[in-house]
């Protein structure tokens, strides 16, 4: 109870603190329309969960949290890019997120175009910028988990599979690139913050990340089939309202959710070894695989 | 009239090498469909001026040829992304770019939303994994060119001013950002490719870029207004339809043609000091303000 208690206070500074680092990384001439639409998209919502698995992966490198900020907002801001862009028109055609309207419903289909493109600008700003020993490798990890081998990739598969059934396997390398390829970064990229891990820590980060990263996905198809807007923020039976493949039209509700507990098993099992220092990212694997919304 | 050859030599033998890296930087998962619409946005059409920029600003600074392959890829695949999502239908709706259907035409609207996505995030994929002393801050350059404080800030500002009347100040301020910006970024990021330039002389490439890339601006708004859709291998006559103030429209298009003109002496004043280390820059002044497409 008390180690839940220390976990929800964690998360919370932690928002807190990427909140206001995104405030004033998305400060810059304010009252703009664009950068208006860029606020709206970013800031005052969301689970921040990429940037707390930074933090999280942070403190397994023993980082000074200070350094971890830039590349936290960085990858949050690639992700908050990408809903703007997923619920235009063209695409989900969507009109609630995170409780609002949509940012295109707000400030207009091409304002939200263009937001969406500054903030994908905006996060190579803020991490070629941070101080970190290779801040190019880190742009790099950043550009290709958000790329054609990453997120871009995985959308454009998604896209091609509504309508069609996929197998497992494909459902999962789907998601391994729509979802799981920027967590993984902002597990790596928070990691980076600290010493050098050796080869061994890194590949248990890359299994914790990878099994986090799909079991967030699982839940994620559970949720929409089992939400209502309240709790979701967001338009909830869409999936299969658009004939979309998910883990619950493939394995039921009850067995998706299985398939996450496995998964929640793997992500505490790559970190086991490791003590106090794997701590957070354990706890927000829980959290991932618990979540209410 | 040797010098006018050597110079078109020098730009075709360019053309093709940068048609080469981004041929390879876009090589990966062939057939795909999010690759194919980069591939038809980016290959096979365009002046690749950006590019030519980036690598006579690296004779410049004397640097190998090879080094500048990268950063003239990641500016080129930034104007290449903004041109596909720039044509969409919620922006300027154009179906003809580079003598071709436009991307979403060919491709459909959500794959060439997702394909401009991914190429700016392979940009920064590219750029990040550069051999430069400091890729991170490239990437930072580049971003902020990009954004807010660059191209997209440029075109928020565009779409605000569709149908407004601006003054000639409120014209170049916000053409500085939409198009300036990039080409001031090719001409930065090809000079860090060679040895340590002095105050004086970055100042002066700055000096250079700033007018050059004005220049190039004042000139497409006065070929948009004369051109024909087989001289232009775009719609002629767009900016005058859509009611988008433009230089032609506030100094008609002899003013115009006589302020590029200054534009291009100010160019070659500002390299004037440096002999054949500036050629190819004074050069492609020269080609920016003559050209007829």
């Amino acid at each position: 109870m008390r180690d839940d208690l220390a976990f929800a206070v964690w998360s919370r500074e932690r928002q807190q603190r990427i909140e206001d680092v995104l405030d004033r990384a998305l400060a810059g001439a304010p009252g703009t329309a664009l950068v208006e639409a860029m606020r709206y998209a970013t800031l005052g919502g969301g689970k921040r969960i990429r940037p707390l698995l930074a933090y999280a992966a942070g403190e397994f490198a023993l980082a000074d949290p200070a350094l971890v900020d830039a590349p936290a907002a960085s990858v949050e801001m690639i992700h908050a890019y990408s809903l703007v862009h997923d619920d235009l028109p063209c695409m989900d055609d969507d009109t609630l997120r995170r409780g609002k309207p949509t940012c295109h419903v707000q400030h207009g289909e091409a304002m939200a175009l263009l937001a969406g493109d500054a903030l994908q600008a905006t996060a190579f700003a803020v991490l070629g910028r941070a101080r970190l020993a290779d801040t190019g490798r880190a742009c790099a990890l950043l550009a290709e988990a958000a790329g054609v081998a990453g997120m871009a990739g995985g959308q454009a598969v998604d896209l091609a599979a509504t309508g069609c059934s996929l197998t497992l396997a494909e459902l999962e390398s789907m998601h391994r690139r729509k979802t799981g390829a920027l967590i993984a970064a902002a597990v790596e990229l928070g990691a980076m913050c600290g010493g050098p891990l050796a080869g061994a820590e890194r590949q248990s980060l890359r299994d914790y990340a990878s099994a986090a990263g799909l079991a967030f996905q699982v839940v994620d198809d559970v949720l929409d089939a089992e939400g209502t807007s309240d709790t979701l923020g967001k338009t909830p039976g869409k999936d299969a309202a658009s004939m979309k493949p998910t883990y619950v039209s493939l394995l039921g509700i009850a067995e998706a959710r299985r398939h996450a507990e496995v998964l929640r098993t793997e992500a505490h099992a790559a970190l086991a070894r490791y003590g106090t220092r794997g701590r957070r990212l354990v706890e927000l694997a829980d959290w991932i695989v618990l979540r209410q919304h």
